[in-house]
């Protein structure tokens, strides 16, 4: 597992860096709870009489009242532990056009599934767009990189006739008596057609006519305007497509402030969800809102634009330099994000994405 | 910088590949404040009306008494933020035999130097010794590894007649007027024999001497015991070497528990510094000590033994494995750890390392 890891890491480098992306190392320390869903870890203030909490406090250059208060903190504001890398990527994309970075994550999740863990990696991209947008085809071309990215960063390593050996050893450990799972994700590599690609829409239709017809029982109801379930997406990805399967344009209401909306139909946005057979969601990415007043109504909505006019310090207005960007001089771009142990569970064929990285974190559990 | 950065990072995966080594993602929450300086920041326990306190209390696997009050940790016990990955990754390589990572690591550092960010990447690797290991000779075999890895991976872009049209335009921006900083980095790396090397104790001599000499005049003494402070560092690379210098074989009580104590000189440990000019210690690393009973009498100095035959729990005897690991089949070896950043000012001739890091983080500063 160690070793598969390092086989991806090295191989992700070299395709970023083939297609002209730099590798950037954004902070883990940050000031932005990012999406806003409460799941950031907190730094502890210092007590007052650890020397680093005075000497912050005595650098700290904001003489306003509050600082009275805050001199406990080491930044001299609360600090979190950043969920995803997204927001400053974009920044460096601005600079760079073209960056990602392989880092560490946090999300303090309750959830104790096979599928997250509070400490992880994630693989995250943001690239300017060059070519022309229109007509909801941009998507796609998120949707056609990111496959590209996947099939020439695993596909060697499972090829069928010659698997890696790394990757053979750990298949040998999988509960996959048949040989079923590896089969079908050598296929998924092996297709020379793109995978396939459906609106949320699309997937949602599908979903109820199977309902309908009894051809499966879900647990959760499918309804246009709610989230998909695990339920569903593996119905998707294992029985309709048998394979990977992009779904796009999801309702703005399920997905965060940033993703661009669809001029064709505003209840959506540009976006993808990435679901593969046995594994569920593998990636999750869209075309970033560069239309100032539209991202500035969605961050009103997501409750991150302070009252009007009102001056409510550095603090409670964390997002402005986000707005700001596209402000001053941004450009058309895009991104996705891919948590890291999730591509070595599905290429390894690791039930656990516990069992994918050295030490893993999660909740109540800590050891070493 | 970002893309000095990029280079020195695809350079640095390029090097550890060619000589075997695996790169490991090792965590960034531990249980340990690692180094015992109290350095280390702590992850803030949760409001136990937060969903995921909830959760982690629900999940805890200890029935201890103690556990009603720890039920406010997401971990169900405190939680610190990485100072250094080297005792993860000394773990790693009893597996993987040679491991290093580029990591991201925190320290609550008060000091507001040009040399210290609290949120910086370090470049760490432990591997197995297979050579024989006697007279104080293994220390050496470290350190000329240590000058490979660097005349390789930054050798080439600052090579007198080729610089690297990254490493040049930062060079442009650099305060070097005459241009003598980088010509003596571009002598460093064009030395066809090995950086000198002297002990710690001939150190002290030389500058013992030059004081007595009144060649210079240092703000600190100079003392056999004493740590060597910035402006002895300063001298030695920069007047008396002209160039790179390690330094070796500090005294024992300087030094953390895990370093090798000499057999010759038990005063002594194993280890190095590497000391380079206009830019001060740049790497620091040492033999680890691999003697169960040692390593057990330098912890017990250092604190971090819990007293005899008493049942202290987990989180008090946080650095039992780290000693197991000597108990259950370990092997001798050595491993250092290098600032990142230091590396970009050294090799890109900036002066402030908060300037080799995009949105860099220090005490009482945090922004976006």
């Amino acid at each position: 597992m160690l070793r598969l890891r390092n086989s991806l890491t090295r191989r992700i480098g070299s395709f970023f860096s083939d297609q002209g992306f730099t590798s950037a190392n954004t902070p883990i320390l940050t000031g932005n709870d990012a999406e806003g869903a409460g799941e950031a870890f907190r730094i502890a203030p210092m007590d007052l009489s650890h020397p680093a909490a005075v000497a912050a406090a005595s650098s700290s250059s904001s003489p306003s009242p509050a600082s009275q208060e805050s001199t406990s903190e080491f930044f001299s504001r609360p600090a979190y532990l950043t969920v995803s890398h997204q927001l400053h990527l974009e920044a460096l994309a601005t600079a760079l056009s073209r960056v990602y970075t392989l880092s560490p994550c946090f999300r303090a999740e309750p959830s104790l599934t096979r599928r997250h863990l509070a400490e992880f990696w994630m693989l995250e991209a943001e690239w300017a767009f060059t070519n022309s947008m229109s007509g909801g085809r941009d998507v796609r071309e998120v949707c056609k990189f990111v496959e590209a990215m996947i099939r020439g960063v695993a596909g060697p390593l499972v090829a069928s006739g010659s698997v890696d050996p790394d990757v053979a050893s750990l298949w040998k450990k999988a509960d996959d008596p048949d040989g079923g799972k590896l089969a079908s994700l050598q296929t998924s590599f092996a297709q020379p057609d793109w995978w396939a690609t459906m609106t949320y829409t699309e997937a949602v239709r599908e979903l109820q006519a199977a309902v309908e017809n009894k051809a499966v029982d879900f647990e959760y109801e499918v309804k246009w305007g709610k989230g998909l379930q695990s339920e569903h997406e593996k119905w998707l990805a294992e029985t309709l497509v048998k394979g990977p399967v992009f779904v796009t344009d999801y309702p703005k209401d399920l997905k965060p402030f940033y993703m661009r909306v669809n001029e064709g139909d505003p209840r959506t946005v540009a976006c993808f969800d990435l679901l593969v057979p046995h594994l569920g969601e593998l990636v999750g990415g869209s075309v970033r809102e560069e239309r100032v007043e539209v991202l500035h109504e969605s961050m009103k909505k997501a409750g991150l634009v302070p009252p009007e006019g009102e001056d409510v310090g550095e603090e409670a207005n964390a997002y402005k330099w986000y707005e700001d960007l596209r402000k001053y001089g941004g450009a058309p771009h895009a991104g996705f994000g891919m948590g890291f142990e999730r591509l070595v569970a599905w290429v390894g064929g690791v039930e656990n994405v516990r069992e994918c990285v050295p030490m893993p974190r999660w909740a109540g559990r800590l050891l070493l």
